[in-house]
C-alpha cells in the first residue's frame, strides 16, 4: 500500500522523513510550494492522488478547514483510508468524517491531532474497548505550559514570557487560540468524544482564559496557598451527561502535572479497571507530531483497518461538577461564595467555597465585564 | 473467535471479568481449583482447549515456567494466538516462543508482563516501527516503590515498611524477587529486547539490590544531597551494544519519577523523532493487569494478528556507560574513586567520581564481601 501526504509544512515534512527513513513508500506529497528534494513525488494537483489506485492511505497535514475538509471527504469517498493531525478539522466535522469513513469501509485515524507525539488518542481508543472511562484530564498545550513554567521558575511576568515564546516559535503571532483556550477546548472535545463514545462540540466546553495571569497570582498561589499552576482540559462522565471545561488549575507540588515543565504535555485517563493511566511527552513539534501522524499511517499499512465505533449523543452539563476556585479581581464578591479573601492593593485574592463549574463560568462573565483583568483558576484537591 | 484463559488467579480472573463484561466470548477457563461461578466454562484438562477449533486465542495467566511453558508451546503449535502476562516465561523462552509464533503464523503478545496495566510494551513496539529508540528506563516494580515512598514520606525504616507491604499483599512472603531486583531485571531485559530489536537475557542485566537501604540513607540523600530515591531499570543503546542495569537511583525532586508514589510505575522511552515518551499507571493488581492482558486479547479478536519482528543479537556491555554513584559503607574506598565523603558513625557516605556501570558493579561485589550491608545507588544528573 502506498502513501500520500497532503501538506509539506512542519508536520507533513516531519511525517515524510519518519516514513521514508523507516522504509515506508510515500508516493505523493501534495503542496503548492516547490520542494526540489521531493522530485517527482511532489504534486500540486490533488487528482493525481485521488485517481491513483496504488494510494491506500492519505495523511492530511494541511491544517485549517479548507481545502483540508474537501480533500479528506474526497479521499474517504474514493475508498482511501485517512490519517489527520488537524484538530480543527476533526472537531468541526467529527460526525461527517466518521460516518463517511464507516460508509466507505475505510479507517480514519487522528492520534496526532491531540498531544502531538504522545499516542494519547490511540491508547484512549484502545482502553475504551475494554474499560469504562470516568474522566480524562491533561496539560494539552505546550505554549501555555512553556509560559507558566517560565513565569514560575524565573519569576517573570506573562507578557514578557509570551513575547519570548513567540520569538522561539512556540507561540503564534496571534496567540489567542493557545492562551484563550480554544486549542485545549478542541483537544478536550475530541478526547471526551472518544472517552465517552459520543460527540462533544468545542463550543460546549467552558473555558477560562490563561491570558490574565500575572506574576502576582503566581506569587500568591505559591507563597500563600502552597500550590503551583498549570493550564488543563477536563472531561468528566456523569450519569447522563459529561462535564467539559478548560481552566488554569492550582495543583499541589507533588502532583505529577506540577512537574511537567517546558512545552511538554501530560494527559490522563481514569478507567474502572485500569485506574489512572497517564501519558507524557512532546505535545508539538515537527518530529514528534510527524512521528505520531506516521504511526497512524503505519498501523493502516500494516493491516489495521478497524472502523471507528458507533457513538451516541451525550449532553454537556457542568452544573453538577463542584470545585473550589481561586479568583483575583477588584470586584467585591458576594460573601456566600467566598471561603477566604485577602485584599492586596486594589485586588481581592479569593479562595471560594465549593461551587459548580457551570455557576462559576456564568459568574465570571459578569465579573469580567466590570474587571476585564480578573483571573480565575480551579483548585485540584 | 473464542478465547481461553489459562489460570484463574488474580490476573486471570481480572482478565475474565474485563473480557466478559465487555462482550468478549471466553469459552474456557483452565484451572485445577473449583470455581462454581464459571459453570461449564471451567476445565482442568488442557486438551479441551487445545482441541477446540473455535478457540483462536489463549491467554496465559498461570505464572512461573511450568506448566505455562508446555501449554503455550502447544497452543502456538496448534495455530492459536497466545497472550501472556508471565514475565518469567517470556524472559526465559523469548527466542523459542517468538520463533514458534512466526513459524506457525500466529500472534504472540505479552504487554501485561511488564508494567501491569500500563500499555508500555505495546506502545514501545508501536514506536520501534517508525523511530530509533536510544534508551528505556523506568520504575517497573510497585512493591519497591511502595517501600521507598513510605520510607521517604513517613520517615520509617526498610524492614518495618517491608512487613507492612507483606501484610497488605504488595510484597511476597519471600520478597527477594522484588527487593533484590530480579523482577525489574526481567522487565528491563524484555523492554530492552523490544526497544533494541534483539534478545537480552536477565542474567546479563547488572543489578544492585534495594535490600540494604536504611533510613539513614534516605536522610543523607535528602538533607545532604537534596535528592530523593527510586528503584529503576535502564536499557541504553550504544553503537554496537546495549547497557542494561537495575539500580536504586538518586533523583532531583522535580524529576517526574520523584513524584511517582505508592505502588505506581512510570516507564519511559527516548526516541530519535519522538523524544521522551513516558507512561504512568498501576504496575500490578487484578484489574489493571487483567485489563492489559484482556486488551492484548481484544487486539487479536479485532483482527490484529501481526507477527513479531525479526531481531538480531546484541551484546550487553556496561563498560562505556558512565555515572556517579552514592555509596554507604564501612569500607574505606580508594580515594581516586571518591568525589566527596563524610564519615558518620562507622559509615562513609560517599559520592563517587564518574565511573562505568561495569566497574562499579564489579567493585560492589568486593565491597559487599567485607561489608554485606553496604548500599549503592546511581545518581541521575
Amino acid at each position: 500500500m502506498k502513501i500520500a501526504i497532503l501538506g509539506y509544512g512542519v508536520v507533513g515534512s516531519g511525517a515524510y522523513e519518519v516514513l521514508t527513513s523507516n522504509g515506508y513508500d510515500v508516493k505523493w506529497v501534495l503542496d503548492i510550494r516547490p520542494h526540489a528534494e521531493l522530485g517527482d513525488k511532489l504534486t500540486s494537483d490533488y487528482n493525481d492522488i485521488l485517481n491513483d489506485s496504488e494510494v491506500g492511505v492519505v495523511a492530511e497535514a494541511i491544517g485549517g478547514l479548507e481545502p483540508a475538509h474537501t480533500f479528506v471527504v474526497k479521499a474517504l469517498k474514493a475508498g482511501k483510508c485517512v490519517v489527520s493531525s488537524n484538530k480543527h478539522l476533526i472537531c468541526e466535522y467529527y460526525d461527517e468524517l466518521n460516518q463517511l469513513a464507516r460508509e466507505n469501509g475505510v479507517a480514519l485515524r487522528f492520534t496526532s491531532s491531540v498531544g502531538g507525539g504522545i499516542p494519547w488518542l490511540y491508547n484512549l481508543k484502545r482502553s475504551v474497548r475494554a474499560d469504562e472511562i470516568s474522566k480524562i484530564m491533561g496539560i494539552m498545550n505546550g505554549t501555555t505550559n512553556f509560559i507558566l513554567d517560565a513565569m514560575i521558575s524565573q519569576g517573570r511576568d506573562f507578557d514578557e514570557v509570551l513575547k519570548e515564546a513567540q520569538s522561539l516559535g512556540y507561540a503564534e503571532a496571534n496567540p489567542s487560540a493557545d492562551i484563550d483556550g480554544l486549542d485545549v477546548a478542541r483537544k478536550t472535545a475530541i478526547s471526551s468524544s472518544i472517552a465517552f463514545n459520543t460527540i462533544i462540540k468545542e463550543e460546549n466546553v467552558s473555558v477560562f482564559s490563561l491570558r490574565n495571569i500575572k506574576k502576582s497570582d503566581i506569587d500568591y498561589i505559591s507563597e500563600k496557598l502552597g500550590k503551583t499552576v498549570r493550564y488543563m482540559g477536563f472531561g468528566i462522565k456523569n450519569a447522563n451527561s459529561a462535564s467539559c471545561f478548560v481552566e488554569p488549575v492550582l495543583l499541589s507540588s507533588d502532583a505529577l502535572e506540577a512537574n511537567v515543565n517546558k512545552n511538554f504535555n501530560m494527559i490522563s485517563l481514569f478507567g474502572k479497571s485500569l485506574g489512572r493511566l497517564s501519558f507524557y511527552g512532546q505535545g508539538a513539534g515537527k518530529y514528534p507530531t510527524g512521528n505520531a501522524l506516521a504511526s497512524d499511517v503505519c498501523d493502516i499499512v500494516n493491516g489495521d483497518r478497524a472502523l471507528n465505533k458507533e457513538y451516541a449523543p451525550l449532553d454537556v452539563d457542568n452544573s453538577g461538577c463542584m470545585r473550589k476556585y481561586y479568583i483575583r479581581t477588584n470586584v467585591n464578591l458576594d460573601s456566600s461564595l467566598v471561603c477566604a479573601s485577602e485584599k492586596i492593593g486594589d485586588c481581592y485574592y479569593i479562595v471560594t467555597n465549593s461551587v459548580s463549574v457551570a455557576d462559576i463560568h456564568e459568574l465570571a462573565k459578569s465579573i469580567l465585564e466590570s474587571d476585564p483583568l480578573a483571573f480565575f483558576a480551579g483548585i485540584e484537591e
